[in-house]
């Protein structure tokens, strides 16, 4: 079996963190997986929704988009359509969930840190690619409220990173492009933290239904990348 | 450890599948895991969505609501709040995708099978409910439609069952109800076929990241129910 | 003229009134008139709308679904296609208005009582099955609160009962089913209370417009059909 | 009791019916019952609603909407507020189908006619002067029909007029205005043919219930003003 | 090159304004531009919006809709098809902020003035008919402030009106109408001032692009327009 | 007067224009006046609106966004509110309108080209940089039709492009900055085409009303603006 992009089945595809994309989020962060590309923006608010209002703690939510001819072919708009559906929903859901454990939400205050993760290029694996921009993003962003005094304490509890693998032909693959997203037979994505701790598992059998073996590589093969995405997103920090 | 309802951990809560609950369904079937009650009707519309008109192919799809107060507080009407929200979304396009794997949909022919799964009463695990009990309904609707001379052959490749698995106070559990599922550190929804392989994995780190070793044990238990579950449906069915 | 179900002119469907249906709710009944089902749950909360925040009233409101495929053929889940259609609507605002009229607001304090009336089978007469029922589900509901000490006196003023009446093929009867409700020549919902008082009267020419006549002769059908439906709401609540 | 506008108890207030009162409409009325004004236009098309097409029938229906500042406090817009209220849906499900049972739908062929009633000014008996006023447009339509020769035969089958009626300070008084319709006991609206028959009956209990006795004083009431009401539609009409 | 009303190119249509149109509203004017005919009535609230509440200045707005059967083919009803559309929305901001420009609004304290726009009959140029029968509606309503004593001073700072120009085969024309309006190769609405300032000029191709000659010729026109119009108002205005 | 720019006031900020920013749309543009960024895509569909189905030509619409934090503050995701705005529609709309000038449609043949512009990072002059960008994606997206034989001859007739213009601190300057524009006294976003042709003029004066002599100042200091863009449009389509 070759990958269509030619790469070992353990390979990444190239990685690169911009941060500081644009200026006006606390923190902002072009990811790019390959040609996949989100750019992750995180935005520090003085509110709390009404469920936290008065209890001297903090919320991580995210939201996910994309760009309407950020795919082969071009997607309606949601905001035009007049409703975000149902994968969009599930994905910031998700990207929510995953940022919140490696929060202190106490130690935040009563502030909102919202995600805004915008696919601007679409070649598989934008929400896994969403997660890891998200957390640099996020970090930039407390980074500069602790700067500016606003918070007394680091919150940040720990790292989180993202990566989706699949069987392919046969073979379990590491970070699939979109050429192999839409021919896998199983897709599994996974959110780790930075002691190979698990956050999220979500595999699901595209065709036939996938064994316990084929189960345990993915997650092994998962957690080789996802060890690889922490080193980076430290070089991207600065160390 | 001892669980609220007393149950071991291996333990599933009490089964039952009733079918024929309401008459104008082609399936129609009340399942309950314990006190959670989910109505699954199975309706076959001639009818297939556009992408797939002209192709002999048939489409089974889903769709779940909870009656407002099937909760401990009245939940807002959906119907009224004008959209279905995200969890709703995420649980309907789960159920969806897990009974579309146990139908050959060529042999359906240019039909579309709705499975509606409603929450009379919620106690943890509607997901996984609505799963088990939707494969009976839809099984039941094929027979209907067999019967009646509709389908010249059976479509069901296999069986389909679903059920939750959680970490509760550093134990792995099985089929969680709503006090240990609130409380639970890890939570993980499984849906397999009849012969052990894996249709879909969601496990969620609701506090914690979770280890390899809690990972593996709850994918044994989920088995273990997961076969039982298989059990009682054949059983249900009269077979 | 024989009815489809057999029944004399004057006949109502089989009864039957099963209050404490599910569990969470303060009150809960499925009432069946013959083949339609609906379950009336009442749910009791401290609040009231905007318009009465602080004039130590209360609220009673009701609303209304059908399932997916309570139907004979299956109808669009009001939640997916994003709002409550006007017949959904035109009822539920029947239902609240029927109930409030059994109530002293003023008794009840700040609270509001949502009456949820969900149809899980339909078989004509699915309104004033509901509104029969969703006054078992109030006084259900009252009756919780007065054992917890929350309400000092019962608000309750009066019973309230609902049937339907038409002319089919030239005569006047009671209680039509869906067989009758569809080919009827005049369709009547009439509410009453518990001393023959009129609450509401709807009547409509499905065909030829109706005469005083037979406006009189389903008055008193809907009387001698709702004298019998208090004295089973009562039985139902054993005494 | 002196009624608030000096009226007898069995007086209408001043009706007119101004025919042609917009240019592009194929009938166009302005009908005052008293202050509440109402433009009715009725709007002809050569298409029918989807369960109707190839049948060879066609169709009439009703769209009713209030100016924001036609009540005494503005009320929001409902194309601004994104769906129109239960009231709304109500009002012209109710004038449709008092229109459609003057029309022989298979004369109509496969046209659709539009009764838009929009409120310039409310004082009570917005739906009835409606829908009084909707038979005249509705005339005047089918009329420049036959003058185009666009129909073959007149589909008109009888006419159509409706009024309100209620109880008052103990009374049964005709045609209510506001100042009367928020303070009474009981409020009714009758739709009624040109030969005395019932087309609609709608009858509530606004505080306490009512007695079968005022229920046919308020029907004696409303057929005399219909009565009226007929006249002067033919006036109006020329004839 | 004669315009299809016989007009001079720089002649208005007949104007007629009319005020207490209707009676609840605090300012209620009918303008006529020719067949154009909008209903402007301008209604006092005691609130603001949230972002000026607390600050002692008031707001003016504006809301804008068509009667579906105001135009030569039916419309679709924006409150019945969930949504007002760009156009509509357009049109009412650009009311609302030509009459923010003629009012002191600390004079007028915390209130909302709401411009409601309605076209009963459109023949071209509702718009600019609605931007000058609103001017009139909202001095009515403030004199009824200043009448009750709820305002101490006048807070209107001067006179607004609007008209349309326009190049109609090649001929710079005033006041177009709809038959005008629907070939002209360039369309313009130009918002003035009681002084001869400009508060909104828009002016589009509607095919070549136009020369700034033309665009000179078109707004010396709308001068010349808007010059007769403030006298109408005046005259309107009793002054 | 200094701009806060430092800028002459007929000095246009940096301005870049970036081809084939993201790979899937048949064009793709970043444009940057200064700070602010829109990517503008062109995409090319084989389907054109119901209104000219069947008649041979060709449509070109617009749709515009905001990244949720492209803004100082972070603004609602229409996405997720549900609708577009008011400003978002009427934005669209002039791109649509400004770029359908430009185009044959009739050589288009039955194609819709989107240009979807959206803005990454903004700081004033969006909707002019949208125009100017969506120009050159839409020429690109023509050459990619024009290579792959889709179209026979080119239907571009002619160049577009925009800039803002305003008075701020009495003087009249070019290009505004998010400073300036939230400061000025007049705003004017003025389209031309390649030939010093008018194709859209819209002035507002933000506080009092500007007169004829800035009038003629702006729109100077917009046709020198314009052929600058021009020149540099040209340049990034290589000549």
């Amino acid at each position: 079996m070759t990958r269509p992009s030619a790469r070992a089945a353990d390979q990444l595809r190239p990685i690169s963190i911009q941060r500081g994309y644009t200026k006006h989020a606390e923190g902002s962060v072009l990811i790019a997986f390959g040609d996949t590309k989100v750019l992750c923006t995180a935005s520090v608010e003085n509110r709390v929704p009404g469920f936290l209002r008065g209890k001297g703690e903090g919320w991580i939510t995210a939201e996910y988009g994309m760009l309407p001819r950020s795919t082969h072919d071009r997607m309606n708009r949601e905001a035009s359509s007049g409703k975000q559906g149902g994968r969009t929903l599930e994905i910031q859901r998700l990207i929510g969930r995953a940022l919140r454990t490696c929060v202190d939400r106490r130690k935040l205050g009563e502030r909102t840190i919202t995600l805004d993760c915008d696919v601007l290029q679409a070649d598989g694996g934008t929400r896994t690619a969403a997660i890891t921009g998200a957390y640099v993003a996020l970090c930039d962003a407390i980074d500069a409220c602790l700067a500016k005094g606003l918070l007394a304490e680091n919150p940040i509890t720990g790292a989180v990173a993202a990566v989706s693998v699949g069987v392919y032909q046969g073979v379990e693959v590491l970070d699939l492009d979109y050429a192999e997203d839409s021919q896998c037979e199983t897709d599994m994505n996974v959110v780790m933290d930075g002691n190979g701790g698990f956050i999220e598992v979500q595999g699901t059998a595209e065709g036939a239904p996938f064994s316990r073996a084929h189960l345990d590589g993915l997650l092994d093969l998962a957690g080789k990348g996802i060890g690889e995405l922490l080193v980076l997103q430290r070089a991207a920090r600065g160390g």
